[in-house]
């Protein structure tokens, strides 16, 4: 008997969309279910939302340097009702760019709640019907992970999603968490005049890439009064009066008016599409193999269900390549390090490829180069020179295996950075542009040949 | 008998001192010959200053919107000392820097005024002494041309390196020539409120690139009061006034305080130089081969001089390859149009490899893909959605052979780019990340593999 669909995707998140309309594109009959919004988090509670209150607030920084440029300016407060609804309508754009794009392409957009029964059929629950299905594809995404002792209520104690849609300004607040949500949240609402402290438990900010980073940030996030406390914990919290009370592992106690729980994200998935999958999880995570194969015969799963990167343009990369699997065109991911990260704080953070740290986990034999922004012209010009791109070089064969960068347009300099990885030129034989920030990289890649007449020689 | 030099180079501009460095750091005694300021026309009245002076013109320019960004702002004029002195001390911190590098590497700067006797002989006119030389490299630059029938007088009808030192703001400007630095500092006085209008004699602006990038800057400009008129002449000049009369080839008269002319550059080179080597020129350029040698033996040419491209980044890439011929470590430019161009204006420019124009000459059959910044979060976020980037794709071996850009970040992106156009990496295995201009680049880079699921198909 034909099935209904050759590939039915749950959830139209970045992942599941972009799924969608590269399997209807590759002429797979394909439906994609929904439960909330399209655009998933990505676009209603993360990238998207976030980005553009961040790009009001970065506003805001500059502005405060308008002297120091040249320029006279008096200013009142933010405007935090017009940058809300600015936001909201980026965001709006947006989602319906999804539906219509889903649509366009030939791939039906189904707002239910999904279930998936056993391989090659899933439930709708609302609309009470069954499809079957040749392929599945679960992309359902992730939600922020709470504190047992610190429970959200959505209120005084947030999540992320919250955190996008707030109100008013509040006059203060304590995140708890310095990875990347932490940070950005943080530069947000300093920005906009918000007492803001962020408490991580580990030694520094942003755990993930090379301690420079995180210190790095710790020290520029002080300029625009966004405080850090790193190596501290919270011993417990009293949320029930007007202030939130964090009582510290270091004895300091902090009163806010929101807490922020930004201390990652867990996958969702159904207990019901688990449990009739049997799916193998790992830490809630569903496993999946390089062809995003799950453990159950026909069924896959991507972005951030299956946890590899947490990250929409992750998610991206896997729909596009699963997409081609499912064709017959074959196809896999190669190497999930090779995916940026980056963290859109003030200044700017980013990396791909290997840290040192997990250069070092591989026994590989590396040198860094270094380069900084203070010397660079573009950067001198935009008056933006904190920061420095670091260059980690396998010694054994030369190649490049990390470039990790703090600074101006780091999040934009890292796809070039990637392709840098990724090329086989000599970087003395690739000119870039001057004066521009990309010279900054562009001199750590000589650097790190001994090429750049900039840097002290090395070997 | 023994050289006093391995190598003697002639100017310190980009090309000269980057050479210096090279040349010493490959064990060559080396000696550089300036008899003006280190860093030639780049440091002192090129790239350097304008993007300093641009830097406080674009943050003007934003400010203008802070409103819709959600910040109430009131402010007074441009403060055109301050904005001035900013761009002097970044001037500054880079000419000694220059100094400083050269010394650090073992190079020699001889301020002074040189010409060349013969192969291998180099006269110090003003310390009255002849030094002795292996190799010579001439790298003496290039300075603004002027128009016959309406000269220089430093006051009303300027160069661009007056213009970027004028005492005052002008009331009103006219710039004769709309390349890149008509373009640019039509952006710069624009911006500061002064009356400003570009003409060209083309029929668009930015000649060297396709028609549609010129067009769409030209439309651009109009929303910041910069008005271009193009394919018109000027007729007559009179300059002798309170105010310059320029009347055009279209009927008009234009009066203003400056006459801006930036029509182009042409090299300089000593006359005694070029007679004693006999010196083959090329409408004034000294004509060079791939490996930079010139048509007399041991005398090699580059940056301006040798006009291959007019810029910074060209020369420093030639100087990198020639410095490592001398050392006998072989080398050789292999392709001048890989050399990025890249244009400050608001929004900015830049281009890599061939342009639709070059590709038709070359007789490539070729395609066009148009990706543009409207649709791109972060784009939005900065309220920065004007303009498009293209990809010419070779259609017989499907190779990236040209990428065009107008728009926010081009002079960064075009970067990412010139390694895209170097690559063996497919677009759809490359992950730029989410959400960042360079995605404008990205969707185009898929969408010319038919593979963008945000661009419509194509083959």
């Amino acid at each position: 008997m034909a099935k209904d669909y050759d590939a039915v995707i749950i959830g139209a998140g970045p992942g599941g969309y972009a799924a969608g309309i590269k399997c209807a594109r590759n002429g797979l009959k394909t439906a994609v279910i929904e439960r909330d919004k399209p655009g998933g988090t990505c676009l209603n509670y993360g990238c998207i939302p976030s980005k553009a209150l961040l790009g009001s607030a970065e506003f805001i920084i500059k502005a405060r340097h308008a002297n120091l440029m040249g320029l006279d300016v008096s200013f009142g407060e933010p405007n935090w009702g017009r940058i809300q609804s600015r936001k909201d309508a980026i965001v709006k754009s947006f989602t319906s760019g999804v539906e219509g794009l889903l649509r366009s392409n030939g791939a039906e957009l189904i707002i239910d709640d999904a279930e998936v029964k056993e391989n090659g059929s899933v439930r709708l629950k609302n609309a009470g019907r069954e499809i079957s299905c040749e392929h599945i594809i679960l992309a359902s995404g992730s939600e922020p992970k709470g504190i047992p002792s610190i429970p959200f209520d959505g209120k005084k104690v947030i999540s992320s999603k919250e955190a996008l849609n707030l109100k008013e300004i509040p006059k203060s607040m304590v995140i708890i968490g310095g990875g990347v949500i932490g940070c950005e949240m943080g530069c947000l609402y300093a920005s906009m005049g918000c007492k803001t402290t962020i408490i991580e438990a580990l030694p520094r900010l942003l755990p993930r890439e090379d301690d420079w980073a995180g210190r790095l940030l710790e020290k520029e996030f002080r300029k625009i009064n966004l405080k850090a406390l790193t190596d501290v914990k919270v011993s417990s919290a009293e949320t029930s009066g007007d202030l939130c009370r964090l009582h510290l592992s270091s004895g300091e106690v902090l009163e806010s008016e929101k807490v922020l729980v930004a201390v990652g994200r867990r996958p969702v998935i159904s207990e019901e599409t688990a449990k009739a999958l049997s799916l193998e999880l790992s830490v809630g995570e569903v496993v999946i193999d390089e062809k995003m194969q799950t453990s159950a015969k026909g069924v896959y799963a991507l972005g951030d269900l299956a946890g590899k990167t947490y990250l929409a343009h992750g998610a991206y990369l896997e729909a596009e390549i699963l997409a081609d699997i499912l064709a017959g065109k074959g196809g896999q991911i190669k190497d999930y390090h090779l995916v940026p990260r980056a963290v859109y704080s003030f200044p700017e953070a980013a990396g791909v490829g290997l840290t040192e740290k997990e250069a070092r986990e591989k026994g590989i034999d590396y040198s860094v180069t270094k380069s900084g922004f203070l010397a660079n012209g573009r950067s001198l010009a935009h008056n933006q020179t904190a920061g420095e791109v670091r260059i980690i070089k396998d010694k054994a064969d030369g190649r490049i295996v990390g470039v990790s960068m703090v600074g101006e347009s780091a999040t934009e300099m890292i796809s070039t950075a990637r392709l840098i990885i990724g090329t086989n030129e000599k970087a003395g034989e690739v000119s870039f542009p001057h004066p521009t920030v990309s010279e900054v990289l562009k001199e750590a890649w000589m650097g790190a040949y001994g090429e750049s007449i900039h840097l002290p020689p090395q070997k």
